[in-house]
This record gives structure tokens, C-alpha cells and sequence, in this order.
């Protein structure tokens, strides 16, 4: 039987999403099933457009996947999943206050029928491409695995509508530097996943504004995983979906918004080569 | 006969673009035409992908209204136009290093057979809706009229490519702060000429890493307009086409780039109510 410490490995989405359900599978999705991943997040109708907006002005974090109706908690990317149950963990935020801190199973009481969800692409999608290319996070390497480290930058979003506040999020993975080129360029054609890093090295770390919290792993999200500077890794950032929550939090949203936990994601029927898009690739 | 003290008030964008091509208006084109103007950024074919793709990433800083065939310096935005002429002053590159400090009227030698060409969205195709409601831009009251002032923040680019240098530039105009959310809904609605501010006020400033600069009035580009304090007035920022300027000069880009001279633009024959996007307006 499945535990939290040692991940499922079922055969198939639906399967994973039952495990998922049932509360057997309660922790990271990393490297799961190699479909596609996503973020969720589903809130009051009236700032569905502003959400959408933000999504668009802040593609590399916000990459937009699908938006329900509302009050219907399902997708075509995933057909007879249920948005209220199938993910491993949830967050819940009322009036921007975090009603959750250890995550809750199910949302199906605070999903509403006004509420409407949105499905944002995650990196977690291209861990099998880096994988099969010989270059693993190493994040999935551990056991069990681990999550991947999440930072919170010092840089703000594009304002949109009732999103005024907020910044940009990332993850962050170890690589040796002279792989990071080719890091970049398997990545890159993930366009909907984050695409290719936003920055890399410590240069890149100071840009962003957290060169402190990353040397002393001090992560905001998910799990700290070392950087082995003696054998030539470099941080590598990509955009993070938990952006979202981080400027739902802090824009003062009023009402129930619901949410993933970071690194918990809900995992779709979409095989993950689909998402490769050749006119990405250099 | 206009002079570039007294810029002319032609009826067409043709006339206009003519003007520019003969040399009598070579100045800044805020408010000369109610037409959408463009920043015009042009380099070799092989960046050309990579080009596009930073477009995609920045969406806000460099929203891509059209690019050209390679060596073909026409558009459909304004048939008849030579992009290596209309334009009332250009930049050259070469390297990374730019060849014209003092601008130059014509790129007819430099633009060649090579070249693709991407027009950008530019904020002064919304700066007739502000006039219209009220609320002009300072810069556009003076006389003779003053090209908006320009800032490079701290914010990184989202990499995309050879594009891995640069930093976001933003347009300042100084507003009331009662009449911020109006100046918001107004040019939220002209999403593909950088939309509504990405910040505003002291705290936007700071956020952006440019209170100082935006204090002492140290512009990057164009001309200093001061912010009235006592009148209430605050910074308010845009996205700006300058951008992928300043990232073609810090990522290393070898060969000839072209571009406009910041505030110098070019002026098409779409009316600017047709970029007004209604599912934007909240």
C-alpha cells in the first residue's frame, strides 16, 4: 500500500488521481506519471477576467492551460477528473489569510458555484525530458524524492485589474554549469511549462534578488536540495506557478480561493511530449 | 515649413511618414498622429526566433505587433511605408555597440537583404485616449511637446535564447493619485501597447529598483517632466519598447541591429480605437 514516504507508482493518470482521491498519494508529484502537470487555481467568478489577465502579462509564471465554467470543477485535459478531489493537497485562502497551514485532502466544501478554476502549466512536466536527457533535478534523485526548492524573488508582477501586488516565484535546480546550455535548450520548447530558465548562476541569483536565501537554502517553498559548488553546480530558475497564490495573498482578494499545495500538483491525461513545441527548439 | 522646435500637424499618417522621410519631423512623435505607433526593432534572421521568443516571454515590454520577411522593410500596418525611412530617427548597432550616437535619418545602407523587422507596441498609441478622458500626459502639454520620460529598472527579462542580458525599461507619467485607477482602466483596454502600468507611486518606484533615479529625474531616455508632490501627484509606469534595445546591446548580439531613436516611433495607418480590446476593460 502506497504511504506518503514512499510515492505510488501507478500505471496510469487515472489511476494516479484515484490514489490521489482516496488520500494515498498526499505528497510531492514530482516525477510521478509522465503527463502533464499543473498548477490550480480557482477563484470568485468577478476576478476570473483579472486573473486572466494576469496570466497573460505574466506568461513565464502564469502560463494559462485552461479555465473552467464556473462551479465545474472539470477539464478536458484530464476527462472524469475532479478538481475538488483529485489533487494530492490543497491550499484554502479566505480574504487573502491562509485558512489551511497543513493543506486539506478535498476542497469540495469551499469550491463553489461561483468559483472558477484555472489550470497553469508547471515544470514539473519537463523533469522526464531533462531526465531522459542524463540530466536529472537532482531533487528526484533523492529518496524519497524530494520536492523542488521555491523562491519568492524581489521581483513584482505585471499589475492587472485587482492583482496589484505580488512577485514573481521560482524553482530552483542544481546543475553543473557547463550543462546549463543544454538545460536551456531542452527546456525551452516546454513553452507552456515555464519554457527555458529565467535566470541561472549567482549573478543570475542576485538579479532576482535572493542570492542570500539560496546559499543558505533558506527556501520559501517545497524542499531545499544542495548546491555542490566544489563540482561546479550553479542554481538554475525557472518560472513557478505558485506566483498566483503568492499575489492572491497579497493583492487583498476577497473570498474563498483555492489552491494546490505548492509541489502537489493535479497531474492531466496530456501526454508530456505534446507539450514540446518544435518551433521553440533551437 | 515644420521645424524639429515646432513639429508639424499633418492630416495623414502618410503625410506624416513623409515628413519623417524628408527630414522636416525628426523628433519625438507623441500626440501627431492618432494612429498606433510602433517601436521597431530590426537584426539578422539567425536571432530572429530567439527574437520572437523574448517577445513571447516579455509580453508586457516588447508586445509584437508584426515582423517582416527578411530584407523586406514593408508592413500592412501602414502599406506603402519603407521601415528603413518613415521613422523620424533610428539607432544603428554593431555588436552590441551603438554606431549613431547623435541618431540617423535613414538605415537604407545598414538594413540588409538579411534583416527581419519586428514592430512593438508603443504607450503613446494610448496616449489620445488619456487627452480624450481628461487626463494627458504632462510630457504632451508642454511646448514644444517633451518625449515621456524613460527608465531602466532592476526587473531581469525573462531569458529567451542569445537574449539572456537587459533589464526592463518603463515609460513615466506623473498622475494624481485619485486618478490612478481611471489612468488604469483606460489603458488596460490597449493590451498590445503595453496595457495598464506594471506599478505606480513612491512604492512602485522602489519596487522597480528606481526611486532615486525617478526623484533626482535622472532619465534614462527622452526628457524630464517633473512630478508635482504638492499637487498630489505620483510616478506611474508603463512598459516600454526600449527594452529590447537594451537587451540587444547587453547579450552580446554580433552583427548590425537597428531600432527607432526612444520616442522617435513609427507611425502606421491603424486607427487607434481598433486596438482598443473591450475584453479588457473591467
Amino acid at each position: 500500500m502506497p504511504s506518503s514516504s514512499s510515492p505510488p507508482q501507478p500505471l496510469t493518470p487515472q489511476d494516479f488521481r484515484l490514489a490521489c482521491r482516496n488520500g494515498t498519494h498526499n505528497t510531492t508529484t514530482t516525477l510521478t506519471i509522465p503527463t502533464v502537470q499543473c498548477n490550480l487555481l480557482a477563484l470568485p467568478s468577478r476576478y476570473a477576467s483579472s486573473f486572466a489577465q494576469l496570466c497573460g502579462r505574466n506568461p513565464v509564471s502564469c502560463p494559462l492551460l485552461y479555465s473552467t465554467l464556473p462551479g465545474n470543477p472539470t477539464t478536458p485535459l484530464a476527462p472524469g477528473a475532479n478538481l475538488t478531489t483529485d489533487l494530492p493537497k490543497y491550499n484554502v485562502y479566505k480574504d487573502g489569510k491562509l485558512l489551511t497551514p497543513d493543506g486539506t485532502a478535498s476542497v469540495e466544501e469551499h469550491w463553489t458555484r461561483d468559483h472558477v478554476g484555472f489550470l497553469i502549466g508547471c515544470s514539473f512536466s519537463f523533469e522526464w525530458a531533462l531526465s531522459a536527457a542524463g540530466l536529472p533535478p537532482k531533487n528526484t534523485l533523492c529518496v524519497p524524492v524530494k520536492c523542488v526548492p521555491m523562491f519568492r524573488t524581489g521581483i513584482p508582477l505585471s499589475s492587472a485589474g485587482e492583482f496589484t501586488a505580488g512577485c514573481v516565484v521560482v524553482s530552483m535546480r542544481a546543475y553543473k554549469e557547463r550543462d546549463v546550455e543544454e538545460v536551456r535548450r531542452i527546456t525551452r520548447s516546454f513553452r507552456r511549462q515555464h519554457g527555458e530558465p529565467v535566470a541561472w548562476g549567482w549573478n543570475g541569483a542576485r538579479m532576482l534578488g535572493i542570492e542570500e536565501k539560496v546559499r543558505k537554502g533558506l527556501v520559501d517553498f517545497g524542499e531545499w536540495v544542495e548546491i555542490d559548488g566544489d563540482a561546479g553546480e550553479v542554481p538554475v530558475f525557472w518560472g513557478c506557478g505558485v506566483t498566483p497564490q503568492v499575489a492572491v495573498m497579497e493583492s487583498g482578494i476577497e473570498g474563498v480561493v483555492i489552491s494546490h499545495v505548492p509541489g502537489c500538483m493535479f497531474v492531466t491525461d496530456v501526454p508530456v511530449e505534446e507539450e514540446e513545441d518544435p518551433s521553440h527548439k533551437l
